[in-house]
C-alpha cells in the first residue's frame, strides 16, 4: 500500500508515544508488514512470536511495544507505545480516510428515495439505491451504490452500507455498524409446517435488529424472526456468506466467522467464539464466552466458556485425544488380532 | 409483533373452530409465542410438548388443538380446530397482507423494461429492475428493487422476487415462486476439461427451470445445465447460501437447509429433507423421502427412505453407535495396553 | 438445448477432423449427451466409460476420439478428433455466440459512468452499472447490470462482468476474466484486535488482484488485503459461494469448489484442487499440486502434491482406512469384552 502522508501528522497521532532514532524523511510513504516494509514505510510489532523480524526490518517507521529491548537502525525511528495494534488501527483509520475519501453527503441524482422518508443531511445515499416509505436514515451514515432500504427500516447514525445490500421492511440498524456489500438483513424465515406432505408456509412477521457496533461479512443473511425479533448484539462481527437463522439472538462483543451456519431460535451468549463453517442446530443455547471450532457441528446446549471441536461436538482436548488414537487404529486392529490369535 | 386487527376480522377467517371463554377486547394488537404473549395478543399451540405453557399463558386468543383438554383463563379466548399450525398460517398471511401491503402494480419509473418483454398489468416491476428481451412476467407477480430478468426469462404468476434476485437468460420460473434477496439462477456451472495443464472452459448453454410453490433463501445459486435443465421440482423449499450446481434435478416437495452444496449432476428425489451445510459430490441419486443430516458428506447414491449422518455418511444409528464409542477410545487403548502387559 | 445452425459451419470449425458416415440434415438442432440426444443433435464421447452408450446414441452427429473403434450408424456422422473435450468446448462457445449473443458495446442509458473514468468504446456497460471516479474499463469487456466498479478498480481486456458483481476500490481485475452474478472482490477482512474486552477494528487498506482467464462464482466473496494484496493466479477457476480471507494468495490453475472457506493469509500454490466445503485456517500454506477432498479441514501446511480427506485432515488413504475401521468399532469393543471376560 503506498501513498504519501506527512510525517508529522502521523506523529501527531501519538503524543504519549516515545521516539527513539532518527530519519531523514518528511513523509510515510507506505505501510507494510515487518517482513515486506521497504524504505519510507511504516510497520509494526503486533505479535511478540515475530519480534526476530525487527531487527532486519527496513520500515523507515515502527511500532513497537513500550518495554520493547532493542535499537532503531540507521535512518530508522522507533515509536513505543503501550499498545502497538491500537497505534495501528488509529493510523489505518487515519490512512483510510485520506485515501478512501469518504461520498459527499447528499442523494445521489440516480437514487430513488421515497417522500416519506427521512434521510438526514450529513447523510450519503448513493447511485441507484432504493429507500422506501417511512424509512430512516441517521446522520453522517453512508449507503453505498444498489442498497435497498425498505419500508419502514431504520438506519442509525454513522454506519455504512456498502453496495448491494438489502435491508428489508422495518428492519432496524443501529450506530456505528458496518454492513459489508451483498448483506441480506430481514429475508423470510425457513419455517414449514407438514400438512397433508406439502409443506405449508407461515409468513414471518418480524424483523431484524442489528445493534451498535456490529459489522456484518459481504453475502451473509440474517432471517427475520416468526414474530419478534432476530438480534446481533452490540460490538459483534460477523464474518462473509453466513447464516443466522429467523429468532436467533446473538449476544455482545461475539466473533462468528465466514460460513457459519445458525439454525432458527439459536441464542448466543455474549463475547462466544465460532470458527469458520461450524454448524448450530435450531433452538439451542451457546453460555457466554465459549469457543467453537471451525466447522464443528453443536446440536445441544454449551457451557459458558466451554471450547468445543468436531461434530458431534466434544471438549477440544477430548477431541484432539481422540484424534490422535483414531490415526493408531490400523495399530490397535492389528494388535488385537495378534491377542485374539495367542489365546 | 405489534398491530391492530379488529378481531371480527381474524374469528371471520374460522368459521368452523369452536370458540371457548370471552373477553372484552375488540381488536387483536398483537401475535406472539405462548411464552412472550401478552395482553391483546394472539398466540397458539403447534407442538403439544408446549401445552404446559398454555396455562399460563396471557394472551388474550389463543388457538388449541380441538382436543385440548383445559378452560380459557379470565379475559381470554380457546380457538379450538383441527390443524392449529394450518390456522396459524392462514392468520400470518392475513396480518402480512395488513401490515406489508403488496407494492402496486405496474412498471416502477426508474425500472428499465426492453420493448419486446411482456409483462402482465397486474405484475409489480420495482425500483432499478432489468427486464431484458422477450422476457415475460406473469399476473399478480412482484418483482422487488434491483433484479435482473434476462432476456428471453420466463416468471410465472403470483410469484415474488425480493431484491436483487438475478434470475439469468432464458431461465424459468413457475408460478406462487418465493425467490428471497439476492438469489442466482442460471449462473455457469462449474465445468473445465484438463487441457495440457490449462482448465479449459466448456460454456455452459443449459437453463434453470423452478416450478411452481418453490421457495428459494437469499443468496442460494442454481447454476444452468450444460445443455438442457437444471431444476427443482414443484413445492420444493430451499433455504439461503445453498449451492446447486449444473444439470441438478431437485424433486417435488424437498426440504433443503441452509448452506447445503449439492455438486453437479445429483439427482435428488421427491420428499428428501437435508440438514445444514451437508454436501453432495456430482452424479449421485438420492432416494425418494432419505433424509440427511447436517454436515453429512454424501459420495455415493442413498436408498429411499434412509437416514444417512457423518462423512464418510452412514446409516443415523450406526453413526450414533459410532461417536459413542470414539469418545471410549482412550478407555480402551488404556484397557488394550493393560491387556498386552498382562500377557 | 435446441437451436438451428448451419452443419457446414460446424464443420467448418474442425478442418483436420476424420468423418465417417452420411447424413441428409442440413443443420444441426441441438446438443445433447450421449443418452439424451435424438435425430437432428450433436454429442461426443469425452469420457471413455460411456463409450457403450456410443453403440445406442440417437444423434446424427458424434463427436470421437481419433482411436475410437466402431462405425456410424444410418444417417449418422461421427467425426474423429485428437481431443473431443476441447472440440466439445469450441462448438459450445460457437453455439453460446449464436444463441447468446453479447450485449452491444456502448453505454447503457440507464448506467452512472464517472466524468473521470476511462471506458473502452468496445467495452460493453449494462442497465443500472455505477463505474465509479477513475475507474478503467478494458476492450470488448462486458459489464452486466446492476455491477459496482468502485474509484480507480480496473477491468481489463475481454472479461465478463455478470449482473450484480461488485468489484470495490481500487480492486484489479486482468483479461478474459469472468465474475458471475453477485461476486463481491475487495470487502473489508475479518481482522479484529481484542482491547478491553471489545473487538477494535483495523481498517483494511489492501486490495483484490485477480489475474487473467480467473472465472469466480455467484456469490463469491473475496476480501482485500490488510495492506497490500489479496491476489487470485492466472486460469484459477472458483466457483460459487467460496469465502476467500485478506491476504490470501492463490496460485496458477487451481479449481475451488463450492463454498470452500480460505482464512485469512493462506498461500495455495499453482495447481491446488480444492473439493467442495473445504476449509483452511489461517496463515499456512498448500503446496503445489496438493488435492484436498471435500469437507477437509485443513489447519496446518500441506506438502505439494499430498491429498487430505477429514477433519483433522490426514492422507486420503489413511483417512479412509481409519473410516472403514471405525465401522467395525462396535465389533471391536464387543470382541474386546470377550477377552477380557476371559482373562
Amino acid at each position: 500500500m503506498k501513498f504519501k502522508l506527512k510525517l508529522s501528522d502521523i506523529l501527531g497521532l501519538f503524543p504519549h508515544a516515545l521516539t527513539q532514532g532518527e530519519c531523514n524523511y518528511d513523509y510515510l510513504t507506505g505501510i507494510a508488514s515487518l517482513e515486506n516494509a521497504t524504505e519510507g514505510d511504516l510497520s509494526f510489532l503486533g505479535n511478540l512470536k515475530y519480534k526476530l523480524q525487527v531487527r532486519t526490518c527496513k520500515a523507515s517507521f515502527l511500532i513497537l511495544p513500550i518495554d520493547f529491548e532493542g535499537q532503531p537502525g540507521e535512518n530508522q525511528i522507533h515509536l513505543r507505545m503501550e499498545d502497538p495494534s491500537h497505534a495501528l488501527a488509529v493510523i489505518c483509520k487515519f490512512i483510510e480516510d485520506k485515501i478512501l475519501p469518504s461520498p459527499k453527503s447528499g442523494i445521489h441524482p440516480t437514487a430513488f428515495v421515497d417522500e416519506t422518508a427521512v434521510v438526514d443531511s450529513t447523510a450519503s445515499i448513493g447511485p441507484f439505491c432504493f429507500i422506501g416509505s417511512n424509512a430512516f436514515i441517521g446522520s453522517n451514515t453512508q449507503i453505498l451504490s444498489h442498497c435497498h432500504i425498505g419500508d419502514g427500516a431504520r438506519i442509525g447514525n454513522d454506519s455504512k452500507l456498502h453496495p448491494g445490500v438489502k435491508v428489508l421492511t422495518r428492519c432496524k440498524v443501529g450506530n456505528q455498524v458496518i454492513l459489508n456489500a451483498g448483506v441480506v438483513l430481514g429475508s423470510e424465515g425457513y419455517g414449514f409446517d407438514q400438512v397433508k406432505g406439502e409443506n405449508l408456509k407461515t409468513p414471518h412477521l418480524g424483523i431484524v435488529v442489528i445493534e451498535d457496533k456490529v459489522e456484518i461479512g459481504a453475502n451473509t443473511c440474517i432471517d427475520r424472526a416468526r414474530f419478534d425479533e432476530s438480534r446481533i448484539g452490540t460490538g459483534t462481527k460477523i464474518d462473509n456468506l453466513v447464516q443466522v437463522g429467523h429468532n436467533v439472538q446473538v449476544g455482545k462483543d461475539c466473533l462468528i466467522v465466514a460460513q457459519v451456519g445458525i439454525a432458527g431460535s439459536v441464542k448466543i451468549e455474549d463475547q462466544v467464539v465460532v470458527g469458520g463453517q461450524a454448524g448450530f442446530a435450531g433452538h439451542i443455547t451457546i453460555g457466554k464466552g465459549a469457543k467453537i471450532a471451525g466447522q464443528a457441528g453443536i446440536t445441544k446446549d454449551v457451557e459458558a466458556g466451554a471450547f468445543l471441536k468436531g461434530n458431534p461436538a466434544l471438549p477440544v482436548q477430548l477431541a484432539q485425544r481422540i484424534a490422535i488414537l483414531q490415526r493408531k487404529l490400523p495399530d490397535l486392529f492389528n494388535r488385537f488380532a495378534q491377542i485374539e490369535g495367542n489365546k
